[in-house]
């Protein structure tokens, strides 16, 4: 993160900020925080959005001001950049493997006794490690087990394997067994509303099944968390989810936008953009300077945030729009705002997001978790 | 780029290594080094490695070492971060658009006056606004008028278009017109040997072409500069070309296996591997802890580095492998090699390249212009 390269100060015209840079609509991300708080409150859950998304602690802030109880993280890494801010209640949605990563959680939670810090295990294992590593360190840890709920990913398969792990983690003195971790990813970008909600149906049957077995196991369960962007309405109605943890619901991405919007969900705005500028105008082709490096395309190409062009490439540094209708015409050095496909990959490939309010920069805020891989 | 978070040091063995990190092997890559000098030499062109596929000073410094003239990079804020270093000889071979941009390109310049830059444009424009940003800046540049010779991205498309930017390069007294810039990006991926060296071969007569135009202009055509890692011993035995920039052949990626071979070319090893930890095993499936923030998918998933193994999904944090043959069995914290689908966007998202020898670290090199977009 080089502050010689900045792309922005506050009090800046939109016009003047330097390419390519990652914008946020305040007044749309702002709604976006209000909607989704208000529909947590409603179904009467917890919200702990997924900080993944963003790597913002700002954002993360806001969140929190808006009624989000914590948030969500998937790395040790990147929880530390949060709790050394000041955000007291992260939950690594993710296992954790291996001494030097066990020693370096416990130890981030040792030097932060005030925050609040749980993370997940599939393994009694690692839970006995993991304990063993607190004990080290003075540390105590929320512990969460995760159960594939449809996903096929990590996560226990059955209720004696989840038995076996919530009970080694209860014998650990310096562990607090939370409840259940129950995320159906690939749930969240089916595109029928339908078909989102058989998926979340089956998870929520599968979740309050491995709830009544830690029941009836004499094991408690506090919590069930889980939940994303294209289903968490689902959970929050269900009963048995208590706590949802969306994410990008705060950017919003066009993979996304793919979806088909259910009428009784909060719908949310596109409030992230890439902002790039023509280096290249050649008749109906025009070559922007945002490529690879700044735009992910794991879910698909970016989009012209505007009518009449198409995206007909996107290599290491540049995106080649062609004109495919009747789009507003664009001349050298011109700026277009460009959806990308996925906003967390997006937003990883960037250390500053601009704030924009209008036509003005309001504020330029680090991506604090840039980069955090470990 | 968070120094409490290197993921290795030197001396330490792999197995220590913590992950997902980006692995380089020394005795590989060092080989890739002087075979492609070798080749360069031997087709008496000057080599000047592209360095946005690596974006490392330590990389570079070898490159240089090995007998490259100096580097290329693709944006100001990237060539800063090696000329800073000392790195004295750097063509940006892209065009630099707006005033901004165009003054800090010549700040650049003027507070390294014992390195050599250069730089591409397409407009003459631009020609005459980066003219007027060196006075300003009291720097020079040299300016290279970039053709495009096939790959239909920037690029003057005619003869005549060409001579007017020559001409306003040449009028402006602080910038040196080297020559063209004539780089065929796309057909490095070509698979076949037929189809790369057909597609070169076009390139070279249009380069050609456009030297003669300039000549019979009474202009300077000094330079012929582009090539990739797929095509350049075609550019390099073409006459026209004075110049080679590869820029993958030090790391290589699952990409560039998939092109045929030419056997009158040097054959590169893959050097460059994203080293993760199985953080779930689930029978046949094991969940590693590097995703799309470790890995980019752009040109297709990452493939093992050892067989028996196949990958079923990638996703922000997560790569599932799956067995499909007698592959070596993986238990939970094994760590294991991955070979990225395309090396460039892949080491930029990493802050550190753990340089390793047999099974022992040897170095920790910063990518120190990791995220450098504008």
């Amino acid at each position: 993160m080089n502050p010689a390269w900045i792309p922005a100060q506050p009090g800046m015209a939109l016009e003047d900020v330097d390419t390519p840079a990652l914008l946020l609509d305040l007044d749309l991300f702002e709604r976006n925080l209000r909607r989704l708080a208000n529909a947590a409150a409603a179904a009467r859950v917890r919200l702990r959005p997924h900080a993944k998304s963003h790597k913002c602690v700002e954002i993360a802030r806001r969140q929190i001001a808006a009624g989000a109880v914590g948030i969500c993280c998937q790395k040790v890494s990147e929880a530390a950049a949060f709790v050394a801010a000041g955000v007291n209640d992260v939950l690594i949605t993710n296992e954790v493997v291996g001494a030097r990563k066990l020693a370096r959680l416990a130890q981030l939670a040792a030097a932060h006794p005030q925050a609040r810090l749980g993370v997940c295990v599939e393994d009694a294992e690692v839970a006995r490690a993991l304990g063993a590593a607190c004990r080290e360190a003075d540390a105590w840890l929320d512990v969460y087990v995760e159960a594939d709920v449809g996903h096929g990913r990590a996560g226990v398969p059955d209720a004696d394997t989840l038995i076996d792990i919530a009970r080694a983690v209860v014998a650990q003195p310096r562990l607090t067994f939370m409840g259940l971790h129950a995320y159906h990813g690939s749930a969240q970008h089916l595109r029928g509303v339908a078909e989102r909600r058989a998926a979340i149906g089956a998870a929520v049957q599968k979740a309050a099944g491995y709830r009544a077995a830690l029941r009836a196991a004499e094991l408690p369960c506090e919590v069930v968390t889980g939940a994303g962007t294209g289903s968490f309405i689902y959970e929050a109605a269900s009963g048995v989810y208590t706590e949802i943890q969306p994410g990008s619901y705060a950017l919003m991405d066009a993979d996304y936008a793919r979806n088909e919007a259910d009428a009784n969900a909060p719908q949310f705005a596109q409030a992230l953009f890439v902002f790039a500028s023509a280096l290249s105008v050649r008749g109906d082709r025009v070559t922007l300077d945002a490529g690879l490096k700044a735009l992910a395309v794991d879910s698909g190409p970016p989009q012209p945030a505007f009518a009449g062009w198409s995206v007909a490439g996107v290599s290491d540094e540049h995106t080649v729009l062609r004109r495919s209708g009747d789009g507003p015409a664009l001349k050298l050095g011109d700026k277009a705002l460009l959806i990308p496909g996925h906003c967390d990959p997006t937003v990883n490939l960037h250390d500053w997001i601009v704030a924009v309010r209008g036509n003005v920069v309001e504020a330029v805020w680090p991506v604090d978790a840039r980069g955090a891989v470990f």
